[in-house]
C-alpha cells in the first residue's frame, strides 16, 4: 500500500532576491520559523501583506529560501477575496499569471505575474518513485478517507533526490477533503 | 449514464419566523431574490451579519421561507475566519453545533446552535431515484471531471417528490473540484 503523508499549504509567498531586498531593505536575510518537509524549505518568521483589486490579506507567510522569481501560491477561495483569477499550476509555470502589490516593512512591490493556484502533486525522493514504479510527472489518483473521503484524480508526481515524500494539496482541498497536515492518503 | 447538475452553496442561513421577527421586526416578509433548484426555495433579497468569535461575514444571504429553526451553513474555510468549529452534518441535524450573533437591520440574535458545515449531498425527485435506482440515505460516489478532476464519495442520496435534481457542494468543494453551479458530475 503507497501511503504518503499530507501537507497543506496555506496562502504562501516565494520572494526573489530582488524583491526580497525591496520589501526588506538591502542585505535583509530571512528568519527559520520552522522547517518544511522538503529539505532546505522554511517558513519564515517574515510576513508580508497581499493586496489584489478587491481585498488584501495581512501577514501573509514568506517560504525560504529566496528564489530567482517571486511567486504567490493562494486558493481559489483566497482568490476571490483579492479578486484574482489566477490560473492552476505547477510551481515555477508562472507566464501569463497575473499579479498584485505584496507590502513589507520598508517598501512595495507591484508584481506583474506570478499569482497561481498550486496544481496539487506528491513530492517523492527518487528512491520511493523507483520502488513504488511511479514516474516523474505522471498524473496519479490518492484516496483520502474519513467522512468527507474523496478521490484526488490529476495528481502530478514530482520525483527527486532533493524530495521527501509528501502530498501537497491547498486549504480549499483540505477543507473538501475534510484532512489537514500529517494525515495520511493512499495512492491508487 | 448518471449526470446531475451541481449547485454550489456559498455560505448562507435559514431563518426561523421568531428570529426573522427579532431581526426584521414583527410582520416581515422576505423577498425572492432568485428561485433555487429545489422547488419554492429562494435566495432572499434580505442578508444579515454573521459575528463570531474571531471575524464576521457582512451580507450574508438568507434563503427562504422561514423554518421552524435557524441554521447557518458555512464552508470550513468560513469556520476559520469566525472562530467556529462546526461540525459536518446533514441539514436540520444541528444537535450539539455550536452558534454565533446574528445581526440584521432591526436587531440582533444569538443562535445558541445552528452552525454547520453542510455533508454533500444529491437531491432526487422520487421518480428520478426509482429509475436510477438509487435509495434514500444511500452513500453514492460523484465524478467531476476536468484539471481538478476528482470523486466525491461520501455523498447522501436524498429522495422525495418535493426535490429536483442537485448535487450540493459547498464552496470548499467546489474550488478544491474547480467546479461552480451548472458543471455536471457523474454518479459512479
Amino acid at each position: 500500500m503507497k501511503r504518503v503523508p499530507i501537507g497543506v499549504s496555506a496562502r504562501h509567498i516565494h520572494l526573489s532576491v530582488e524583491h526580497a531586498k525591496m520589501l526588506f531593505g538591502a542585505g535583509y536575510a530571512l528568519t527559520v520559523f520552522k522547517a518544511l518537509s522538503q529539505p532546505g524549505q522554511f517558513a519564515a518568521v517574515e510576513t508580508v501583506d497581499l493586496i489584489g483589486p478587491k481585498g488584501k490579506f495581512e501577514r501573509t507567510r514568506i517560504l525560504g529560501p529566496l528564489r530567482g522569481k517571486s511567486q504567490v501560491e493562494i486558493s481559489r477561495t483566497d482568490a476571490y477575496t483579492l479578486g484574482l483569477n489566477p490560473p492552476l499550476r505547477e510551481s515555477g509555470k508562472i507566464e501569463g499569471t497575473p499579479g498584485l502589490i505584496v507590502r513589507g516593512p520598508v517598501g512595495e512591490v507591484e508584481l506583474q505575474r506570478g499569482v497561481i493556484v498550486a496544481a496539487r502533486h506528491i513530492h517523492f525522493h527518487t528512491s520511493e518513485a523507483l520502488a513504488w514504479g511511479i514516474q516523474h510527472n505522471e498524473k496519479l489518483s490518492v484516496e483520502v478517507q474519513g467522512e468527507r473521503s474523496l478521490i484526488f484524480n490529476e495528481v502530478i508526481a514530482k520525483v527527486s533526490d532533493r524530495y521527501a515524500l509528501d502530498f501537497h494539496i491547498d486549504t480549499d482541498e483540505a477543507n473538501a477533503a475534510g484532512v489537514k497536515t500529517g494525515d495520511w492518503a493512499r495512492i491508487l
